[in-house]
């Protein structure tokens, strides 16, 4: 199939939705991008590229991270782990603490804010100070690419528009769900948030999931295959909040979504695909970015159902 | 591969999983089965068949029923169902009656109990009296086997012990979200709920989600692919209660799960599985069944993932 | 003080909030009412009476009725009710099933609908089929006015849309805390709600609640002092919904409100006041009626803070 | 009636109940103390006084300031602070986090924590960094007595184990609900808390709310009468967490409770009482203070029902 002409049809049919849904506004830092802009790429396991639209032009990765310190933590954690967030959908926003109130600190998934937290929480244990080091390092790894790092203007706007994340972690706290400073987690959690990445370079360093855990640039095995799987599992039914339903009935792929305008999704096997777009539909995620990568299924075939 | 040798191996280590769970107690005529039986069938899209244990002897199909009324609702209807039904996972049990309350009687998905009670009205509104009929012939057609019926004895022991979902459907029809009589819905419902089949015609019933919505043994198209394909989808996201993202993240296949100690799962393009055991596991789904199909796909690497 | 000049002010004053609210529109029959009527009568436990409006054209009690079945309840039961049925403020609409849900099937308080459906269950397990027999006569003799009885077009209606409180009353009977038919109960609830009074019949029949249990008319004693103050305690706490806390800030007086207008409150060992009209604030509670016992404490002095 | 003669019943009476019960232990200094203590004093408007056991032994008041922190808050705001804080009955326990999310960040009354914060949120705003010193002199001057302090030990414990606090104040701060430096708040908010008195300078201290707002001692008005009275209100719908009602129910008189084991309750226009035993019931309130409360309306009828 002829990747290059999907991209271009999408980039057509895309155009009447690029000016539906609002930028995320709840850090001043993020409103700071062209409204209407697209990208998307896509790099199959045997390193074929295919884009279109601004794909060289970083951008804020926000929760994608979240499926970096995941895997991190995966490879270094499982069953301990597993006691600390779960791996159900939480049907319920992102920030909910209803849920976390009811469930004795432990976060239904680590795609969710606090799961993340506590993900991170779980890194500091293991590597200190230098915990934010080995983040950016994985990523840079995953991608190749080591002039990846993370914006300072939205990191300190992250800090101080944090307080809804701040209940999250006194929470979890509060319930022994958190093992070091609060300060440090959330210090570490909004730089990983803050870095910025272009869809080239995200649609590689996601590679590794369409492909048993290696990355097929560099050979090297980061996760095993079986944890592989179970993060493609955990994108597809918590990957994008309260609409990860939504996002597997109409798409059909495990796909990761942040606040900064990007999704992430993978076809296991073959491909990592990377789709940009600042405007937000209501349950956070980018509104032409899910329409792109519908029409990406519909026109492929290549859904996992 | 060799998918008896396969099965062989299951049997084998799935005796120590026999004796753990408990078998449903909810109504009094579920607990008259074999507690430690185990049955399992793999049917793949051409027709070649694969058993083990009593997949010829038919249990109580319950929720599994969910997945064949939705699928008859979606040749009728599109649109107008999702809005009276969601295709979130709903984050909470089975049977709940929050998440109605706090979305206006609007259920979270076709796999919860309101949300196949709404299904089921929909199917009155067009099936009228006849619509059970028209439920048992669709599965009937599906199976290619018209000896197919539902249980009298489990149908009763339902209606009498069925105030959690006469509460649903009351919670529901106060919100306008039933359009036709309660009475008429329920016995409806319970009667899909107490249909009895084996492994052997469940997997073959099942064929058609496997086989881009065409019945392999009749070559009908029982529902166009693009709604095979969401099925599939919602079986993964939504198919086992409040245990299904673990189901996702362990087993990695489509499934749906009943009380009745079933569960179906698809290997999109490939076949369908049934497998049989009775005791529970807290979320209502069957225990050693859920471990079956785990080995079942570490064996394979059958996992969509 | 001269209790009928106080009537005469709150007349003028009350005159520019009796177009405020919305006449209940939950059932059709509630909505026959002259939408701006106003009555208000103060009867003390000398028997001295003060009325102004239309003091003597019955109305709808609704939940006024759920005093009378406590009453007579509490006359037979203490503690084995108290397992059934709490004294906590709900905290949540009057209707609200999440709270049900969370705390099996046990309801907050008498006063909210599924609290007053546990009482009426408890009365038919004493009376059987002559239970609704039983609480108009406790009206009756309260009042010492044998003309008192039901609305039958009003008691149709509600049984026409009650699915709300068949929600509730299933639900309860799914956690084994209905003890009858929900049928023969929720008939019972619906003729107690369907009850017609005039508030000079509702301030006398709840005189007994001001003067220790005794019914100063006829000199009973409906029921013993003890219990007398803690329904006092209940109507302070719990008797307007989720405004009680508002209520007995603004009021100070142990009251209660139903959706047909109606609002008696206790000045104990002093009088019963009653007051109607029928419009209602977004509580369900009547908006003229709340702020007429305002006026009326402001001016008297009467609170018992 | 003999006070003092009714202290000495309830002090045997009591005896069987000091052994029941948890002293509080979610914060370390709180659990240095006599666990079988218990003190009781009943202080009238006239400055008569009866004490029976520990009655000049200071112990920490904890939630108990939340009654002074409001009054002093009342002093200076109403409406605005009407719209911060509401005045119903939370139906959660005291430190929840999911009415917060609810009802966006606006706290059900101001005697549950998240209120209290938002109280002392409020005072920050007049009194700047002299917040705490203005409370304080409150509290000395309704007490007539300059020597009460905080306890500089409970107030580093508390905020060494606040994190359900931080949750709390976070949670409100980004529904801008909060406007100071969470941190100002909480260590204000903690030094309140943590004040030691005796129960005969707790009975005085709240003279003021049996009196009109006027401390019958000095003749200063505290606050207005119809302040006080609210405040009264207040403590009684919403006195004691999630067993407000029960208290109502079973004692009759306005209170607060503190989890050191203290309770305050006031009868209208004749005293203020207090007692003290360090051992709470599930709810987090003094079980044997509970208990001898209800003993002593039992034995005056001074019930306000």
């Amino acid at each position: 199939m002829n990747y290059q002409e999907v991209l271009e049809e999408i980039k057509e049919e895309i155009k009447p939705h690029l000016k539906k849904g609002e930028v995320a506004n709840y850090i001043p830092a993020l409103q700071k991008v062209k409204k209407n802009d697209f990208a998307m790429s896509i790099i199959d396991v045997d390193l074929n590229e295919y884009h279109i639209g601004s794909h060289k032009k970083p951008f804020s990765i926000q929760s994608i991270s979240k499926v970096f310190t995941f895997a991190l933590a995966l490879q270094n954690y499982s069953k301990e782990l597993y006691k600390r967030v779960g791996h159900e959908p939480s049907g319920d926003p992102f920030n909910s603490l209803v849920q976390l109130e009811y469930e004795n600190g432990v976060p239904r998934n680590p795609f969710i804010n606090a799961g993340a937290i506590v993900t991170t929480d779980s890194l500091i244990s293991l590597y200190k100070e230098n915990t934010f080091d080995y983040i950016l390092h994985f990523i840079q790894d995953a991608t190749n690419d080591h002039s990846i790092t993370y914006n300072k203007e939205v990191f300190k706007s992250e800090l101080k528009h944090g307080h809804r994340n701040l209940a999250l972690i006194n929470m979890m706290k509060s319930f022994k769900n958190i093992k070091n400073f609060t300060d440090s987690v959330m210090q570490t959690y909004f730089k990983q948030c803050s870095i910025d990445m272009s869809t080239t370079q995200l649609a590689k360093s996601m590679l590794f999931l369409a492909n048993h855990g290696v990355n097929p640039i560099t050979n090297e095995q980061l996760i095993n295959e079986s944890k592989a799987k179970r993060i493609n599992s955990l994108m597809l039914t918590c990957g994008h909040y309260d609409a990860s339903g939504d996002f597997a009935y109409r798409v059909g792929l495990p796909g990761k979504s942040g606040v900064g305008g990007g999704i992430v999704a993978i076809v296991p096997k073959k491909m990592a695909i990377c789709v940009y777009s600042p405007r937000l539909n209501k349950f956070g995620n980018s509104y032409a970015g899910t329409k792109a990568l519908e029409l990406f299924t519909d026109k492929t075939g290549l859904s996992i159902f």
